[in-house]
């Protein structure tokens, strides 16, 4: 089973692409939202993304999607504070937030395949949005 | 004076890209969000658009955002209700909502060249956020 998480320095970004995601869900994936400082501020938590990492350790795989630099660095404030084992199953995918979070979403409909997965979400960053 | 208006399918993602851009902005920058449907639900509104393009009619330039494929649809439907003058104020950019919008604002508040704000959001497609 596949887990993705966002991180998003606003929890109302990382709850709506929660909530667009599950749209496409199978209910197969595990979307989980982690966003905002402790108080719903702008900023982020790492408290939160170590907690939201221990509700989601049971699956094979863990895709994080983030906005911006900053989130990585909390991301991996939170992965220090896990096990190896959990550690181990987490990839940081270098996607857009949105982009790239429902294109792992949608492929995750239909592949178990982890490496897949990752691809279809940076591939994301060179789709036009705007046919001519 | 640029707007810039954020269109997802979530109003969560719209109003929380607004809320981050807020924070970078200098205040001479209209941001806006128009997502979701007419009751908050996952979609599009071509409506509110409409209303939004309405609200920032002075803007010299006006930036549109959008997650997928079919906020373009809403857009551009609701370009066809306004006045031509207004009209070609507006780009949708095909850049990442989130990245985009923040990249754009950011890139507003030192400069004025449009073209230069516009070339800022796409390049972040292909900027990585995972430095090694």
């Amino acid at each position: 089973m596949i887990a993705v998480i966002i991180v998003s320095h606003s929890e109302k970004v990382a709850e709506g692409v929660k909530d667009i995601a599950e749209q496409m869900n199978n209910s197969k994936i595990m979307i989980r939202a982690a966003g905002g400082t402790e108080n719903g501020r702008i900023g982020t938590n790492t408290l939160k993304i170590y907690e939201t990492f221990e509700e989601v350790k049971n699956a094979d795989n863990i895709l994080v999607f983030v906005d911006l630099g900053s989130s990585i660095m909390a991301t991996e404030m939170a992965m220090d504070m896990l096990d190896d084992e959990i550690r181990e199953k987490i990839t940081i995918v270098d996607a857009p937030i949105v982009e790239g979070a429902l294109g792992a979403v949608i492929q995750a409909t239909v592949t178990d395949n982890v490496k897949n997965i990752i691809e279809t979400a940076i591939e994301s960053k060179s789709l036009s949005k705007l046919q001519e």
